[in-house]
């Protein structure tokens, strides 16, 4: 089993902040990578944002380790692999990608700044928590929205964000020779113990039952690890000096033994809250958290289309499949707009080599 | 390279001729094999029926040995592969399989033969040019319509079929120890010259160009066998003693050279037609061409449906990618008229076994 993560293969390009895209498409997750791979096919520039620090969306987030069956031409495939292939596919086009941003605001703008070429029709500013982004369109693939990890409820918790206590591990450099320890027991819970293995100085992992959400082959391999794993512990309290996490106090829920553990770091993998925020305040037509789309899949506003489990439209489920094909959809009518001369249909596949869609002679 | 093709691989059921269906597709090329998956991952009794001699329509038919990119989650994969993957995938749930079969006469009945249950609502008798089908919807994923082979326009020709004429191989021992003459340049010609290398006797291949369609390596694994390769030959007319086929008059179209074969067998791969044929006359809304469907993919008639290149709709693209999201869509509608109580949504796949739909604890 590989525990390299897919944002690792995916190169992170640094585009100029005022650089005007194509088309900017906001999530991450299965049919983002397969909406930013057909923008490629059409030649579009293009950028992803995803609140989360990796690609993959729920597929990596909540589930790598489970197997799909429903996605067309794969009898199984592991959610962790699947969303692997969707990022090589989206990559063939070096699609800017901006991780680990949560969208605010959407303005339309007629100009952009350092952008000197004539701008002929309405764009749009992306405001996001950390920068500004301007796109001529925008594809909504946020699926249940942004993904922020499950915060402790601990009052000291918030002081020691970033000064020992962590929820994302963004550089395994954090924990290098650190006394850690990892609260959860689900798939991000023991795949980071296995990931970290070799990094930390020593890893104890606690969760608060006796079973494991976790795929079993993973658990199988963390406990041929120094690990050690603790069930039916739950975080009492954290420890702390000088403002810097120096300890935490763990209580059994069925014994009530209480164990005090001298640690550096905590990282917590508890789950994802989901959640659409701001985008609600956006003036499109929103239907019980979804988005109204047309049969192009374009939103009430001009040139901002939503795709998979985020829209909705008579007769639409929320499948993988059907938001593939509405990723599709999507970008070659948003193609459409950004040059009315291009086709719609985008012609055969078999027919383009991938890069330069030249017909094939046959 | 694999010469199995993936109807060797398709188990074909043979179901009582009055067994009623739950659905009937009408269309064995991707579209339709990812539908029979669906309906066999929510427990529907399901049927195939296809004009060809094999499952994977064009893309086995037509293209075996040409990459396809833009399937999600393949950056890219040969076409001969998505078909075996697809027929892999749909084989799960076993479903009855028609192959060689042309679709004539579409009939709503109340009554099924033989069939004892009560039948509360409209079900469909579906007579194809070899026998009778009974389903309670259908399905129809006819791409571009039945394919069947282009065919000579000698005039000896049709009274020469079977009788050491062949357009199809549907047994390779109809070629056991022949002499035979293969006409063609694409993937088809080609690929069966490789197939039957083993059985025939000596096999001489012409084609009217000296470019050949099929793949390159294929060409040069056929180079490498004792076949002969005449480029620039065309039929000129068949040979024949007492209605059997003994010989054939070829001739080069750029010196006019003519040359008479002995052979005893002719397999002709010059290419398909397709045509939607008898379904045109079907009380359906055909525009261009295509079947208009509404939302739920929908016909005009209750419980007919219709999916991928065949169907079409305010918005809709002729793309692979948005063909296997309307045949879960159509599926999951069909479901719910054939059990108004069944949820339309299927839920999520990941929290299915695929036998069993069964949920698994988290």
């Amino acid at each position: 089993m590989e525990h390299m993560t897919p944002a690792d293969q995916a190169p992170k390009t640094a585009a100029p902040v005022t650089d005007l895209f194509d088309i900017t498409i906001i999530g991450g997750g299965p049919v983002g990578l397969f909406a930013a791979f057909y923008a490629g096919l059409r030649h579009l520039k293009t950028k992803i944002i995803d609140s989360l620090e990796e690609l993959g969306g729920q597929l990596t987030a909540l589930y790598p380790e489970k197997y799909v069956f429903d996605v067309a031409g794969f009898p199984k495939i592991l959610a962790r692999d699947l969303a692997n292939n969707l990022i090589s596919q989206a990559m063939q086009y070096h699609p800017t990608i901006s991780l680990g941003e949560i969208v605010h605001h959407l303005d339309p703008v007629t100009q952009v700044p350092g952008h000197t070429e004539a701008i002929t029709s309405t764009c749009y500013k992306v405001t996001t928590d950390k920068q500004t982004h301007y796109t001529r369109t925008l594809l909504l693939c946020a699926g249940a929205g942004a993904f922020s990890p499950k915060k402790l409820t601990l009052p000291e918790a918030e002081g020691l964000e970033h000064r020992g206590l962590y929820y994302a591990c963004r550089s395994k450099a954090d924990f290098a020779g650190k006394n850690l320890l990892i609260v959860g027991g689900g798939d991000s819970a023991v795949d980071w113990a296995l990931n970290l293995a070799d990094t930390a100085g020593h890893i104890t992992l606690i969760h608060r039952r006796n079973q494991f959400r976790a795929h079993e082959d993973s658990l199988r391999q963390l406990q041929r690890t120094k690990a050690r794993i603790l069930t039916f512990f739950e975080l009492e309290s954290l420890i702390a000096a000088n403002g810097d996490l120096t300890g935490a106090v763990i209580k059994n829920n069925q014994t009530q033994e209480i164990q005090t553990l001298n640690i550096d770091a905590v990282l917590v993998q508890i789950g994802f809250h989901s959640s659409l925020g701001p985008i609600k305040e956006w003036p499109l037509q929103i239907e019980k958290g979804s988005i109204r789309v047309n049969q192009h899949m374009e939103t009430a506003l001009p040139g901002i289309f939503a795709a998979g489990d985020v829209a909705t439209f008579d007769g639409k489920l929320k499948l993988i499949a059907t938001g593939f094909g509405e990723a599709a959809t999507a970008v070659n009518y948003a193609k459409h707009i950004l040059d009315p001369h291009a086709k719609i249909f985008p012609g055969h596949s078999s027919e383009m080599t991938p890069q330069h869609d030249s017909i094939v002679t046959l």
